[in-house]
């Protein structure tokens, strides 16, 4: 058996260097728990000229990524670089070397899986990426093995932690949202271009990911329907505190007999919720399964080292396989054929804040406009704005159709009384 | 490649039948996933006699567990039967003849998992137990696996699903223990023999499992001191509520530079900590990791399907090991010797209710004998009584050794005007 496995990392940033500090650190217990070492021979760096903090290390810095795809000494490619088109060249040629990978790159394995799963089967590869999800949570593998045996009807996460911490600011500190993504960009919580985050691209890639392995069907990124969080108002979350609810941004894929759906929206969840409770940068994921009912992994999605974690724990188990001879075989082929939900059997509860002229009959005319299409109101609260010839209207549906509410919303865009329509927003749980 | 795998089922109770129902409602899953079909071709029962629903089944049932684990046919035994000393006999028997075991069984890997894990090393046979712990949620996996890069320093539980339904009830209803403890045990929710659980035997044994994974350190049921839940109040309750707390069964289990610890006892918690949200009978375990941080798994504990999801889910596991040829590599020996922390290395806060006699000078003389062991306080509360001659005091204290507690207490007891100490119970989190 093997006794030394030897990695090369691709990208020394964040990651790349917690990835190393595992190492280093937990070396003994990895040792004792594979039986066999762990060596970073070389690392793809972009500018070696940057001075970098690599004290005792023997690793070798290049800026050629052949002389780690390449190099027949290597047995693992640790990928913590990010990009894709390019890094999808890397990893390509780096598994038809024979290299077992292991990703951090949400972004990577949302749009070109499929295509890194087929050519690792054929190389026998390994391919694993826990850390591509909700950071140091090992939510793939629950879903992977822990829940094995059941099936996934419902996963809804809180997968982002950027937006997650914009909303739960918004919310206990009652500043808007351009104040604290400003916050949060001075912090370090928010990129500088924070828009895969809060518009709701990087979620919907994770969700994509999860949707794929809990489903066990074929999912593109395109099949999700996304909004992010720009339009959240205070006085909507305001609203909801009132009627016991908090809005996050919350990724919801369902699957039943009618097929599948999935959306990045923000949402507003009963205060009674666990997902609610989910505060700042965290992330958590709630499954939903057939016969375990419901189950919830929470914990910190991003971070150096709860992400090198989950980076390090994949390569552990790796390393189990090289020795035990079992590499190529953790992949599985979706079992079930692409199926989308149809619109009209999409059903979810909708949340609406419009502005509305203060004229007798206008919560008649409005109420008869849904009732068109058979929808019904859970509650309404209508108040008084600092325009005295118009009133603030807050509508809480009953279950409707993606199809039918769209219909009513249309119809309600051509009442002369309607002024504006602020924001509509999904409606989790509650009664 | 074998194709088809044969499993014997040892008892045919609430999980058994879950098994049944899981393999038969999942069997296409099950087969895409693995690659082979499952045929569960005999269970042992106690009373053959006793009319059961197997519709459609071929499983033959026996009164002879040889039937069972002498059947050459058989590659995997389920064990779901409970009991110690005469499962133990079967499964190392069973193990003998080179079956796989998959158990359900706490007690068991509790008091005797060492035993099977060292027959199972010597006949390279797999042992799994997923929902011995915590039910439906895949906690071991998750510590094996999914964490096997961190170095885990805390696990804080709630894995008892009786006592957290009793302590929900209680606080969220205001009736008394032994009101509520009746009427659980009218739903079914508590045993009629209530015992192990209220008195934390149940807990010890699941914390007991975990540390020795987390910690991968040998350890036993009689190395954690155990309190359970007789002895909490709605006065309690009521003081922790207006303190912000909760009173919660949580099993604790720590590891630092001077050793482990591990308890089961009534524990004050923040309300804004995660684990104070998890009501009624639902399970859910904390871990702290050096590298990931807090994550927490939460879900259902017990019941029928959630525990044969888990059970079920460790025989996939199986299945693949033997259809890979890699069955008796999972189990590693603990990497470091047995240490148990020191009374005077464990540092926790106190909560302490006791009846004074109201006279001048009282809570003067109280805090003295504190102070002469450097104990000081983070809260006191103090209020009248029926009883005009008495007043009820609540103290909060700061960080204190076990050691320095009890000598204080002694001291305490020794007071004149100190008539009855109620209750004392760990403080966790908070300043």
């Amino acid at each position: 058996m093997q006794n030394t496995i030897t990695v090369g990392l691709l990208g020394l940033g964040t990651v790349g260097s917690g990835v190393i500090e595992i190492l280093r650190d937990h070396q003994e217990q990895i040792q004792h728990k594979t039986g066999c070492a762990v060596t970073i021979k070389s690392a793809l760096v972009s500018d070696l000229s940057k001075p970098r903090e690599l004290s005792g290390s023997t690793t070798t810095l290049t800026e050629r990524y052949e002389d780690i795809t390449r190099d027949p000494d290597i047995d693992v490619i640790v990928e913590v670089m990010g990009g894709i088109d390019h890094t999808l060249t890397i990893l390509l040629e780096a598994i038809e070397h024979g290299k077992h990978v292991v990703t951090a790159n949400k972004d990577l394995i949302a749009e070109h899986g499929a295509e890194l799963f087929e050519a690792c089967q054929k190389h026998q590869c390994d391919l694993y990426y826990e850390a591509s999800v909700a950071g140091g949570i090992p939510i793939i593998r629950s879903i992977m093995d822990g829940l094995a045996s059941d099936r996934i009807t419902k996963m809804m996460g809180i997968v982002n932690g950027t937006t997650n911490y914009i909303m739960t600011k918004m919310a206990q500190d009652g500043v808007d949202f351009d104040s604290v993504l400003k916050e949060a960009q001075e912090l370090g919580f928010a990129e500088s271009d924070p828009t895969a985050d809060v518009d709701g691209l990087d979620a919907a890639r994770k969700m994509t990911i999860l949707s794929i392995l809990g489903f066990s069907m074929p999912f593109e990124l395109k099949d999700v329907e996304v909004k992010g969080i720009r339009n959240i108002s205070l006085d909507d979350i305001r609203y909801a505190e009132e009627l016991g609810y908090r809005i996050k941004l919350i990724g919801i894929a369902e699957n039943d007999h009618a097929g599948v759906s999935v959306s990045v929206e923000p949402s507003l969840l009963p205060v009674s919720h666990p997902l609610s409770s989910v505060n700042d940068e965290f992330n958590a994921v709630y499954v939903y399964g057939d016969a375990v009912g419901e189950t919830m992994f929470y914990g910190p999605g991003a971070g150096k080292l709860p992400t090198a974690t989950a980076v390090v724990s994949d390569l552990i188990a790796v390393l189990k396989n090289i020795r035990l001879g079992t590499t190529g075989t953790a992949y599985v082929q979706p079992q079930f054929p692409h199926q989308l939900k149809a619109k009209s059997e999409k059903l979810t509860k909708k949340y609406m804040r419009m502005q509305v002229l203060d004229e007798p009959g206008v919560l008649n005319e409005i109420t008869h406009a849904f009732a068109e299409y058979g929808v019904s109101f859970d509650q309404v609260i209508q108040r008084s704005t600092d325009d005295e010839n118009t009133r603030e209207l807050m509508l809480m549906t009953h279950l409707v159709s993606e199809d039918d509410f769209e219909k009513a919303k249309h119809d309600l865009e051509q009442l002369a009384p309607v002024k504006h329509i602020h924001s509509i927003f999904r409606v989790e749980g509650g009664q």
